[in-house]
């Protein structure tokens, strides 16, 4: 059963991945003068993405594809604290996959390393922001036990962030670190990756705070 | 509780307004040479948000983000008087470090007052019927018991009177309050945001009266 | 509770000719090189706006807004007879008065006769296509008992249909008669109304048969 | 009860194709300048498309409209063997029936050979990857009960897939066979088809394997 879990996490993170840097590069190719565009394209075809694996894989791993997801499931849910560093290494491994398999379709090379900087205080306030405003939504509907609609909440809310995140809403680690691996619309050169991991992280603190305060019970409340 | 619920109110405002202001200050700088792919960036945005904000602290607060909303429910539906102004207050408090939150972000000045005029009769008649619209579709659901498709349908309704209203479809008093702050797409003068209030409040005495009329009970008709 | 009904249809056709007329005002002001982001905003004002008067007027009126609705609600389902003209006047009378209060939003004179000629055989095949899916896709749904599926497919349909008919799927003689009161993006020349008009009936009729084929019984099939 | 279903079959993938290659038409029509533009236009309206054809025949047919999941279907699921060639018959004959009509309603000539050349490795790659993707996500919703989810998550999987996917996301050999009737935006040179066909069996294969390993009951996971 765990296998089956860790292939769900590894091949969702791979297909959020191929979405995001897939329609990434699509998008910049196709649209060249107009950055917003681009941006518009790729935010839609990554919400789109991110319901689907949702769906797919919800019942049997409970898609996290991110290992802030599978942390704070941890520390507010149920998630079995052996299975974190399994389900965060299948996760990191789908992004890579899935980031070769972008580079591959648009004939590029499988690995060529970002050199996309994102490195600047306001950028790192928008992951802050951004990573709380995503485990907040998916830890208020598990608190209120309405799992069925995280996934179109979740493509919502990254749609959404991708434009009022200053930094395009990463607010993944894994999504990070895959997109250290295509230099193209989507990419983050390596050197940045660490601090945005370290905000996802700071932003996973104090979202877990919040969501503590503001449903305190596990259990639904009497709506 | 009630201290719960105000912080629900205010978080989930503060997120509309990075939602809002945020989008739209990334729109406008991605998208420069078009006023319509700004707009539509900014409507995907603020649609995607209010979803989000809505499925998130519905359970808790009733998700009202809104000071006409809020009222509407005072007049329509079973919300004590008593915390009506409590409620205003959150939304407004909250509005204005959401749109402080969105300068940060994007590394402008904290407070940066809005150049912004929007003062003219046409417009005025688009925030009436903006706000016409958004109280009566609310409290149809409301008073037909189904209260599951408010998010989807407010978040559509707004979307969509983003563009089918002259002024863009403020609709919300605390929202007004905060786009005042910062002198971006988003942004109102503080002097034209006092008639744009007036008109909102015209529309929620519309849209009292009409939901009376439409649905005059409470529960929801024999389908 | 008839008057009730009729408000229904009026009202809510109101706001889908301000959604329709308002958003393609909007969006020729704002984009105004590019036609297709000009048709997109339009698009996708529509299906939010019908989205939402479905679900707002839906448990009250049946939510037509449309006579060949009324129409096929009368042939394929229970609508009685006697309210066939009254509905419908209702829809026309609300059409006018939508475009009317778009065209005041958008500082317009309150009338202003469309002058954009839609007249050519090619076009009046799309509208005969664009209204037996219309049809169809309404009553599928009704014919197989899942009434809450249909806001969210009629705002697909007619999303996509503004793309794939050639004549940006009017489907609608009440929307077609509503359009000729303002010379903008949605506007049609009333002289090209008659034969749109003339399609869509004779898209009724074929979407009738077509209905009656594929769903024979009104109850739905054992799945 | 057959007779119904084909008729679902073809009247289905017709109506998909003039989605498909209708709003193609429509797209680069209104939007010369930017292919990203075109190919977003094209994409929603193939998503809007999708997900009424889904919900309106699903409850007949089993709404397939693509051989690769009528195969699927009869490999994964219960769908009986003898119907196979019938309902690829149907699927093919209604893609041409579409595309003709989409031709005839923008003024083309009823049959126009596409001389649109897709012939490339990281091509034929992308419909493998898109292939795999499509039928995995319907076949998990089938196998864990969650039909009613399969038209929303197919429309979205394939407008985001029409992005991240380098062939732009045929992934249906009825969809190929029909393209190749029009010489516009959708359109594949006919000797471009057989390698994309090929690749869309290859990807069935996959994802027939896939989804035992991943979901290896037919009935869902105790969740």
């Amino acid at each position: 059963m765990l296998k089956r879990k860790l292939a769900a996490e590894a091949l969702g993170t791979a297909l959020l991945l191929i979405g995001v840097v897939g329609s990434g590069i699509m998008a910049e190719r196709l649209s060249p003068t107009d950055a917003g565009l681009q941006l518009f394209q790729n935010a839609a075809a990554t919400a789109g993405v991110l319901l689907v694996i949702i769906v797919m894989f919800g019942p049997l791993s409970g898609a996290h594809f991110n290992p802030v997801v599978t942390l704070a499931d941890w520390a507010l849910g149920g998630f079995p604290r052996r299975h974190v560093a399994a389900y965060i290494s299948a996760q990191i491994t789908g992004a890579v996959i899935g980031t070769v398999l972008a580079n591959l379709m648009f004939d590029l090379d499988a690995v060529n390393w970002s050199t996309k900087t994102r490195s600047a205080g306001h950028l790192w306030l928008g992951e802050v922001i951004a990573t709380v405003g995503l485990v907040a939504v998916i830890f208020a509907l598990v608190r209120t036990g309405r799992l069925q609609l995280v996934a179109g909440s979740v493509a919502a809310y990254i749609g959404a962030a991708y434009y009022f995140s200053s930094s395009t809403s990463f607010a993944n680690p894994a999504v990070t670190l895959g997109r250290m691996f295509s230099d193209t619309f989507a990419g983050i050169e390596p050197s940045s990756a660490p601090m945005f991991i370290l905000m996802q992280l700071i932003g996973l603190v104090l979202a877990t705070g919040l969501i503590r305060f503001i449903y305190p019970d596990t259990r639904p409340d009497p709506v």
